[in-house]
């Protein structure tokens, strides 16, 4: 490996993980095609996993998630965490939220200090309501400057298939921003920048308690008009709370608030969309735990950032009628009638 | 009739002027439960043919549309626009784009001059590139306070089901706009205000032709991060286009632009989308022409828009993909690739 060569980590091998791994290694291959002069970019892949991991390495797939579908050949793989972090130029997150505070306190030793962290993860920590990135510079005791995040319409699936998609990287840091676009930018794969950390990230946990109450009203039978009220005026509550903390607003009106919340609530492959249309169709809340393997992220993450609202005096009745119904019994019947009888308003209010 | 009544005409009785017409009976039956004290509300629905009108009169039902669908049945028709026109304090116009300037014209004489203009239509006139609230303030020679627009998620076949929805009322006067708020509000259309004409309209001409390119990206075989991301990208130019017409960018976050957009990208009833859809799987500009009966409006109206934008110094790439699709033979291959090659960029410009 030349000295020069740009090194990037990302942890975990789960379905997101893997996917733009594979994106940052096309992307380093359209980079050297366009300017054969520029530094090599080196990918390295962390997976708990052995049998991953080797798969990854031997046969370029990842068959947990991907089977059969063809990763970049210089996409290597590793369960060797310390390692792989150690040197590291860039590391990218792609953990469980509720195990990122412990995760990144055993690789701290092992970072170096000038490393950029780059967050995929989604969702706000229980109990603390930490964002990701407030975990990660108070694990690191570090700047913000030096953490992003890439957010947007990204279901893993398609961006596998190398569907034609856009992101937003987000770090306060201009100039970073503006580095990791150019390291992820791929033929099928458009990164934007942004300096807007805390919009970009409220944008990503709101959209799962959204996706909630779409799925909910796609199960009680509502189509297009119903599902397009419920995903604006989702949008127009996660602004007001991204705002109150912090955010621009334009940036809840970009790929990583509208984009990816219009992309998760169209698409069948989303479990919280079909975790609220399992409960909209009739189920009991207790029939739908049963049947959903994996709890649907929207469930946990609604109660904790309805806190963030109340802390902040928020308006956010959507999310309020998805933790009533998601928490304390409210059938989506009702939780429809309190929704359209509300006192009527001007469109704007509350930003 | 006691004098107090609100007399209200709907012009024009194809879908979505007949479905309105039904909303409002709808609300005006609500209002006068909830208040039994509030004056009455009459509405009367114009249309050209006499087997529709005598549909809507003797059958409630409106044959040519909703065959089966039972409307309010204090909803009267009409052939009679002067009749009809005459001494209502309320005249909502459903007619087509390009034919209005003309029927405007006719009916003038017979309008109120305190009567308040509420436009449903949406669109850009060829030639002139005025929107639809400028063409009525010019041909009746009046203020705009007395124009408003309804718009937002609308599919006509799922209100006239009666499935929730929300909208936005648009008038420069704010207390215009609150008053038909009231007249349109029944329980399953939640409309919100706003005294943003423009941008209601902006939002409404331009989401036809974002439409068309969604739907070329379908017929091509892409999926849901495309589409989003399309969407999202489209509503920027969209934003972009009513800021430099005047408007406030907010309403194109709001229902009329995203709310709306979403709902005809994501329904199969929309005509542009389906026109863009064939176009993207293959077909001729010329096949797809062939297989159309009525136009769909984007194709007209995405030239309009891109000269306006071009007056204005405004940036339109899916905008222009379109027109060069739609008129100049560029393929969905070579629109793709140039959408996907542009030099990266902020996320956020031009606003």
């Amino acid at each position: 490996m030349e000295p020069d060569n740009v090194r990037i980590v990302v942890l975990g091998a789960g379905s997101w993980g893997t996917v733009f791994a594979n994106v940052i290694a096309d992307a380093a291959d359209l980079a050297r095609e366009e300017d054969p002069g520029r530094p090599a970019v080196d990918v390295v892949l962390w997976g708990r996993r052995s049998s991953v991991v080797d798969a990854v390495n031997d046969k370029h797939e990842n068959p947990d998630y991907f089977p059969g579908l063809a990763l970049n050949p210089r996409l290597r793989a590793t369960t060797d965490a310390t390692g792989a972090v150690a040197g590291a130029d860039v590391v990218v997150l792609a953990v469980p939220s509720q195990s990122l505070r412990d995760n990144l306190a055993a690789w701290k030793p092992h970072l170096r200090e000038d490393a950029v962290v780059v967050s995929l993860m989604k969702g706000v920590e229980l109990g603390t309501r930490m964002r990701v990135s407030e975990i990660i510079t108070e694990v690191l005791e570090c700047s913000s400057e030096r953490v992003a995040a890439v957010s947007g319409p990204n279901l893993a699936r398609e961006i596998a298939e190398r569907q034609p998609a856009t992101a937003v990287v987000a770090c306060p840091h201009e100039v970073t921003a503006v580095r990791l676009q150019k390291l992820f930018k791929s033929t099928y794969f458009r990164p934007y920048t942004s300096t807007d950390l805390v919009g970009v990230e409220v944008g990503g946990a709101m959209k799962n308690v959204i996706a909630l109450a779409v799925g909910v009203a796609e199960g009680m039978g509502f189509k297009d008009n119903t599902k397009a009220s419920l995903i604006t005026r989702g949008l127009a509550e996660t602004t007001r709370l991204a705002v109150a903390l912090g955010a621009d607003e334009h940036t809840l009106s970009g790929l990583a608030g509208m984009g990816d919340l219009v992309a998760t609530c169209s698409s069948p492959l989303s479990r919280n969309r079909t975790f609220g249309e399992k409960l909209g169709a009739g189920m009991t809340l207790d029939e739908v735990v049963a049947q959903t393997k994996q709890t649907a992220e929207g469930v946990k993450s609604s109660e904790s950032v309805l806190g963030l609202g109340w802390a902040h005096g928020v308006d956010m009745p959507i999310t309020e009628s998805v933790v009533k119904m998601m928490h304390h019994d409210l059938s989506p019947a009702e939780a429809l009638v309190g929704f359209m009888s509300r006192s009527t308003k001007p469109e704007r209010y509350g930003v």
